[in-house]
């Protein structure tokens, strides 16, 4: 509950500026408000400059650019996740503004500046070549989040001179995202030379035992190194969200 | 490298203080700063303050004294995880000073204080009394590493109202622990609402279908709320390890 | 065995009306109707006003139009589930008075008014808009049975709010089914705040660790929610049929 | 919201009976009465003559005993579930009043007369004698609760006329709680020859292939009988519990 | 339904030696003839010479030797397996007759003599010395049912000169029980160089990616040899009694 | 090693007839023929009368087409399982003299008449309609070995009169082949009511907990009836070759 | 460290030939170059003669096209593993020189002679004809770091004859790699009978209970012949780099 | 089959020295040579020198003393693995000579000198203390079969540096074989510096998502560094006896 906004209407009803009924009525529009659910709209993307954020996979075009159009109305930024080549050429064609990142498989409307964080760059690490379309889609999420991102890619522990090529600039990283398919190892080295919040991702690259991405998530959540914490595979937005919450304030 | 560690040294090799051949053992005593590796140490342990943790559950009680009184030696604080009763026991008649915490399967054993961080409270949340024991290891790291530990147990989701009921008290964390077994739902709710970082602890309380934890984590894994991370199965000292990297500074 | 049927055939030998002959062909022919097998067959729906029902999924639209056809001609309701838009397109072609009902992939053919059975209303709930589809599929299903379903959609566990701004509703139902995917955590929480019986379905929605609904089937059967039942993954047509044995007279 | 509530409350502030600040504390306090949550506790077993459950596995004889002296002052029936022989014995000294269950692993303490429900009986049935541990902790809950059970045991379907001489008592009951272990075919046809309500009950009865009973549980759940109903492995309170939700009114 | 018997029944009502009453009471105690389940009890035992089996590993003492004494006295031999030591050691002290066959953990109480069947013999293979305790129960059950067993153990593939070796004594077996654990390759082998009936016996044998006898099993159900059959893990009971259905006549 | 061959051959080095060396050559040559490998090419199909079995889903049209065109050459009838319809057209066109058995997905060549042999029916039984196209794989390598198969199907658990009907027919059969997906409860039934081999074939039928045919596969295994025997998912050629070998005579 | 290089460091400071500053820049910058990380890159590749390897299964055709042509131009011989027809044809296009090796879907493009190694054969051996085109990926890859393959394909376990009859060819080998799928019991008995290094490679052959691969793998892993190692299923290309490491020098 | 034998016993045949009958029977008695098995008998131990190998688990002590008996009366060394301190004490009281090793659970029994073979040293690596026991039994293997181990430990991924430190000492193995539990990570960053062949065992230290092993196992089998083979978890002897393979000669 909003102190401010019911203290307000109070005020008002004090003063006969408005009706019980209207008063009524009003708080009764404010559902979440009246159990104190208002940060959860509020986490929840509603203030201006958080992304609204809309899960493009199962939606139809028509779907996504309705969703779209309306946060737009409200003054949002829509950034939809998970959409195929095909959507995503039908969506920019459909609402203007649409900036499609390849890779990441993300579009990305911004109506409103996102303020940067002003806290340090957050690395987005990964093992390999292949797991870049996960890591960019950690990009894009922090991007509109405001928060920095910083690209560590192919650094994996089969040649593990090229992990303590780059130690110096990982240290520097206020979070670390660290992307990795096959064995899921990475996370676990890079665990051992940083002390930032480090949050891993497997991903579904592999095949045969990589299990889908099942083999590097094991490794992951058992890993030696400790306070390595895990999100659901190919979840490149997972962990971005993470890190949103980490480096909050 | 610790810069000021070996620029004394090379100085004190020019001066003629030391010999070639004795600066080079000491170098070579150093092996991990000369790769840059010293913040790992640092990480791992040897600052005053910071304990050394050992997993206790293979080690024998012999094994555990003797590390511990080496650890002691050189000024550390202990923390030794996973100890059952009857190793408890025996420890805390053969090293002094060892305090057990008996819930949380812990020894603990301070030499010097451990300054507090000044961080807001980390909220440790279960959802049913079974998870307690996870939940206090959890608490016992968290004062090891100098954060304060707030309990908010036996509040699942099948008496919604319970938690709904801390919701102030837990909105002021800075960190979320949210230790659950079972369906493991607990940490999806919890996220809807507090925006701060969450750690979720599946433990393998249940039967049946709670297949060992595994359900718990699966469920906290693919989670409806963004941003949940997770660690293994009933570890309740890896999340408080992660929130150790999460309220660093 | 009917003993009135058996006592009167007994009688009619003793009375010589029947010869032995014909009496042990009697008894050797009654073998279902004496175990009631009848019923059985009641049970499966020959009755007026019960629907026939045929899994779609597997057969062709010849064979669905065969069987649909044979049905009606005996005065039969005809409910198929699991046709993809194409096999609905050219049934509804081939076969008169099909009514296609898309989300829920069901074609329905009534000949025979359903009369309501006078209990009130089924609620059925999804946890997010994905799960519409095996909702829909509950939903007609209820139709068909003469059960009158009210839609509760989208008011999933990560905003708590939106389900609770609900539960004077949720509580007036009969029964309820609740249908999610991913952490599959609903049921709990429902089952915490409603006392009629639940039906709980589990949907393939979610990547990764959502195991294509295994991890909601799992998280639903060890839900800390006590009476809460569950049926396979995505069966609305199955929760819908258990509603039928449970609201049945 | 309870809209009476509120608006004598606004009326109060209007007539300046009552601060804005009061006001707006009130409204603050008010979230679980407004959310009706005093009805879930009602739920979870605060009304006089439905029992208490305790889950006994993890909890030690002195905490059960203590759960218990409260839960009896408060003038509640204490039913505890998943005792073994020597909490048994050590609480029935204990604690007096308590009755052992000994198949049924349950310890029961009434102290308020428990109103029989008025339903016909309800049929728990099992495949083998192995089973019957379950079924006897579905027997016990059914009782607490105050519904009538009738045991058919033993009469699985390897010998299928053992279950079909039982038809005729099958078919008069309210509710068919069926316990089986192995290959769990059971329910299947008991779903097919009676038309009453029926609740599942997996069990870990078997060996190699039988997984524990997980075999059991799938093989309930894709059951080839519609409207046939699931709860976890071994889990005889759940189906009892079930059936409470199900025979409510 | 035995025609014979009821038609006899018939003629006596019909000459008023048996009232209708009495015919009535005497065709409801007929339960299973009536549905011609007669044969199923015969199958199950009663006859003379084959044994009436109880699995004895969840019986208690006590429970064992009450059904062998009511068996024992309507005349059958009885068979218990899986029993255990202790529980062998009771029994043979409490029951007189019982014959202890330790490898096989089986009991055999013999009151009338069994027929040998006049058909070739079983060749009972193993691959290791472990796997000799499941192949001594086959054996044991097949001497029980009045075949003649032919062990040929240890003869694994990792030296298959010893399979190679017994050729000319495996090829004059009537059937082939095969039981392997590890890697379960030898029915592949043996189903490659003998034409009789062959049923593989996966066991529990191994460690690590046994997985406690599932490789084995999954290994002999996709053998490359066609015509190999296969039971549960660890079941030389069950192998044996496929046999006895196989040599049947 | 055949005594007879070598006690010549050494007669004969003995005589001075065969030089040491061609005497050790031929030793050396003798392996697959003094263990009788004959035997097994002829266990693997060269006999008159039994075809040769092209397994077809991985080969392609020329493959299979060039393989049968040889092995008609060598006389043999030859049996392609697998096809799809595609590769069966193209097979029949360019290949004079294959029928195709659309349901069962097989080709089948006849060069050489099938003697027939003389035993039983072989009852052919599946649970549903979705079985029937494995069970006709399993009639058509029947007919191919000169077996005689009688179907009887779906006649499923779940209207378990459907089963009984037919119960004085299935007891007419040599041996007894059971094809049942979801929940695979049929051999059970089948097993406690027939003495013949019984062949069970879980197939993939079933969706969600099906588990593409593996509950079926672990409940028949498990299966309450003794006795009962499994083949690997959808094997109805596998059943079919195990039936070959129990009645082999 | 390599002590000659810092001794000489240090002489040098000692006679202020370098300043202290410049000394901790030169020991900043080693870490590479003292642990020998050019050797890594050795290994992985640089030499003459040694290919470079692509894993082409995710990289476009482009992708393919670019790293080639960089390859070639150091001097690189290229192999491209996991290329399916149509990335095959349009590189064959695109880059001059690749040769297309259909069954292996390997390209290869050699700059530079591949100098023999001058070691014995490597046998590749199958147990079926479908777990060719894994075998040839091995062949590929031995001739491309200049190993000598022999090939002995279709020798499976069911016909033991076929692998007897090659074994004087087997055992010439100086290391076998063994490819199996179904029930993967090839090593194990060719593990039995040849004494050099033996890399099994399991192959996702085989439908229902061969797991696609993972009974295979298991198999192989729990194989009763010592001395056995595994690679990847479907892995040809490792077991050929096991083997490259093996036969080195 | 060794030639010589064979010619010379043919030769005595001509020469009369021994007759037909007997020379036969001396063939038949060297029944593996005339397949020419007499290789296997030589690898699995009789050479002098080499090892017999007894798996202790689940022998019992009077078995295991049975065998070394009759073992060491033809000349053999003897190595027991996996035998328990109790099973290990019983043992060296009953047999004179030897020799317990304690972490590797081995009994070691000398009684012809094991001739050092003449390669490198064979690194056994290991991530953290908890696989010592697993890499001591892979040491006491290796001594038995005459090569010499260098032990490397707790070298593990999450502390990179102490794996660099060990890097000159690693790369002058003959062979490696890298044992870790948890995530199995290090056999992939070992793989990329060194380029001996590396034999890598996964042990089931971890808990939760460790699975016992299987997550080491996987990520070891997916590793993305090139060549790396895997034996079976806990294999300590297994990978031993691959070392054994490969650096026969």
């Amino acid at each position: 509950m909003d102190p401010r906004v019911v203290r307000e209407l109070l005020e008002r009803v004090r003063g006969s500026d408005v009706s019980v009924e209207e008063a009524l009525e009003t708080l009764r529009q404010l559902p979440f408000r009246d159990i104190g659910v208002a940060n959860v709209d509020h986490h929840r993307a509603l203030r201006q400059g958080t992304p609204e954020v809309i899960f493009g996979e199962r939606k139809t075009v028509e779907q996504i650019a309705r969703i779209t159009e309306e946060m737009v109305r409200s003054g949002s930024n829509v950034l939809v996740t998970r959409v195929n080549p095909e959507k995503a050429a039908a969506l920019t064609l459909r609402v203007p503004g649409f900036r499609h990142a390849v890779e990441a498989r993300t579009l990305w409307l911004q109506v409103t500046p996102v303020p940067p964080r002003g806290r340090g760059p957050v690395a987005v690490v990964t093992a390999g070549t292949s797991d870049i379309d996960v890591a960019e889609e950690a990009v894009e999420t922090l991007l509109a989040v405001g928060l920095e991102p910083a690209r560590f890619y192919d650094i994996g522990v089969a040649g593990i001179h090229r992990l303590l090529h780059r130690l110096d600039d990982l240290r520097k990283a206020a979070a670390v995202i660290v992307v990795a398919g096959m064995e899921g190892a990475l996370p676990s080295v890079v665990g051992g030379i940083v002390s930032a919040p480090i949050v891993a991702v497997p991903t579904s690259v592999g095949y045969g035992t990589a299990l889908g991405g099942f083999t590097a998530l094991f490794a992951m959540l058992t890993s030696c190194a400790s306070g390595v914490v895990v999100v659901n595979i190919d979840s490149g937005f997972g962990a971005a969200m993470a890190v949103h919450r980490i480096l909050k304030d």
